[in-house]
């Protein structure tokens, strides 16, 4: 059934549940608006104020960087500030991971893209805001903000030219960072990359010295060619983690475990006692040989990347 | 500590484990080669006779189109088939999962980049070999032959020129088929992609209609933002395959049923018995509601695309 899109067009037949996320039809990256209230007109960002439009349990429909926040702004990749009391001088409480910094974390978890406009600070353009494209946020954590209190950080990165979707090609709100099938006699259905599991060659170690099985449950999946295990960095390889590419920093873990890890739902205390933190039930200890120790400093990284404090341990 | 390349250098000490993955020193893609024996010599590819090298349990290093097989090259994209008895019209004998086949599809597990190269056919070069770079193996599956006997099918496609290694980045033999961290104060760190989980609209639907809860274990992850589940398509979206995006063709899976599916490790009846192919054990049976059914010919597909018999189904 047709939708209507934020532009107002419907959608064609061939694009069901449209709901609010990829590029506007019409609105193309580089287009500048006057107003805040142009772009919420638009549909390119549905909010007057916020500087987050979207839904936690879906994810972020479009961002606007007003620059006024502490971003970190690379062009195509944003280490982006949540929202809540973000000015270091005025910084009374920790930011929670509620409204709109949820709904950037379920779009890691999602894989939906993001709308990012630019508020325009410099020249003959100042005061305007220009639409920038489609972004996938690929990470965020928790950090220490100047007084003390905590922040929420989200790393978005801009998804490739042929993600953009243009308005050229077919539905172009689904087709918007997602890539199109190589054949079309059918309607051409397309996708959006909700997970990337990466592996290197310390990675690809470590699955071998605990010979595919996953150090937090044990279990060895056997795939068509052997057992099937992937490789997490406790600490992440990217900025601003940067953490190490050596096996004291990988665990050797189960896709679901991978994935429990990386959403900070898996705590592992120094006593490597680990903790499902969603209903703070005691799940083991995580195993350890004698040729592969786990680096206690890079355990506490990654429970204050999720919003633990660093130097206590999380209670079951 | 250094090991030798295939091609005789040394490589720097912040490459360890190098294994005669990836691109060769010295060697740059569009480069000729007169004689397999110069292939062999330089490490392009480490066999004289045989098209495929590798090592099942690892992945394949290189594969080499000798243009006599029945492979469907797109340039970009090639469906390469795999070793043992090909020729349609000597074809006696069904393909097995093994020696070189087996490491293409051991490839699709780990991530790691092939190497391509091309027999030249025609024009002044003809007869000679040209490297062609890097390639991922997205897929494989088994089709029917010409004479009913059963051959392997590899989906290879080219690694972006970001990551074909070139020999003026460091560590070349590792940087291939991979990505280099952002920042480089420390020895940069590369990965290979082990595995992409794509969504669609469909399938986000299929997840809620489920609530996140995989329809072979019934396991519901817990997320940071809510429910954590993977959409499956039992026949995929790529060619050959060219599956619907429609609720009766996705299932909604945990990360580790979905891995288990799309290695053929998971067979799933007509009756929708859940079969675990490594050790013939009944996993159950998969858990289909009213809203959502599943199409038999997508599970048929299945069964078919990892070498079983479209009319018989898998006897646990």
């Amino acid at each position: 059934m047709a939708k209507a899109l934020p532009g107002g067009q419907p959608t064609d037949s061939d694009t069901p549940h449209f709901d609010g996320f990829g590029a506007v039809p019409g609105v193309r990256p580089g287009q500048r608006f006057a107003t805040r209230r142009a772009l919420a007109q638009t549909g390119v960002h549905r909010q007057s104020i916020a500087g987050i439009a979207g839904r936690g349990d879906r994810g972020a429909e479009s961002v606007v960087l007003a620059g006024t926040h502490a971003d970190d702004d690379h062009g195509d990749v944003i280490i982006y500030t949540g929202e809540g009391s973000v000015d270091p001088r005025r910084q009374t409480h920790d930011q929670q991971l509620t409204r709109g910094n949820a709904a950037l974390a379920a779009s890691a978890a999602t894989g939906l893209p993001v709308r990012v406009t630019r508020r325009i600070a410099t020249g003959p353009h100042a005061g305007s805001y220009r639409y920038d494209g489609l972004y996938r946020v690929e990470d965020y954590w928790s950090e220490q903000g100047p007084h003390g209190h905590r922040v929420w950080r989200f790393r978005l990165v801009q998804l490739p030219a042929v993600e953009q979707g243009e308005v050229a090609q077919p539905t172009p709100a689904l087709t918007a960072g997602t890539q199109m099938r190589e054949r079309g006699d059918r309607p051409r259905s397309v996708s959006s990359v909700q997970r990337v599991v990466r592996s290197t060659a310390t990675a690809n170690l470590v699955k071998r010295m605990h010979d595919y099985t996953c150090q937090v449950c044990g279990i060895r999946l056997q795939g068509a060619t052997g057992g099937y295990a992937e490789a997490a960095h406790i600490r992440p390889l990217e900025p601003p983690h940067d953490g190490p590419d050596a096996v004291e920093n990988v665990l050797c873990l189960c896709p679901n475990h991978h994935v429990l890890l990386d959403q900070g739902m898996l705590i592992i205390n120094d006593d490597l006692t680990v903790v499902n933190r969603a209903d703070s039930t005691l799940l083991g200890r995580l195993h350890e040989t004698a040729e592969h120790r786990v680096d206690r400093r890079h355990l506490a990284h990654h429970r204050v990347h999720h919003g633990l404090p660093t130097d206590v341990t999380y209670q079951a």
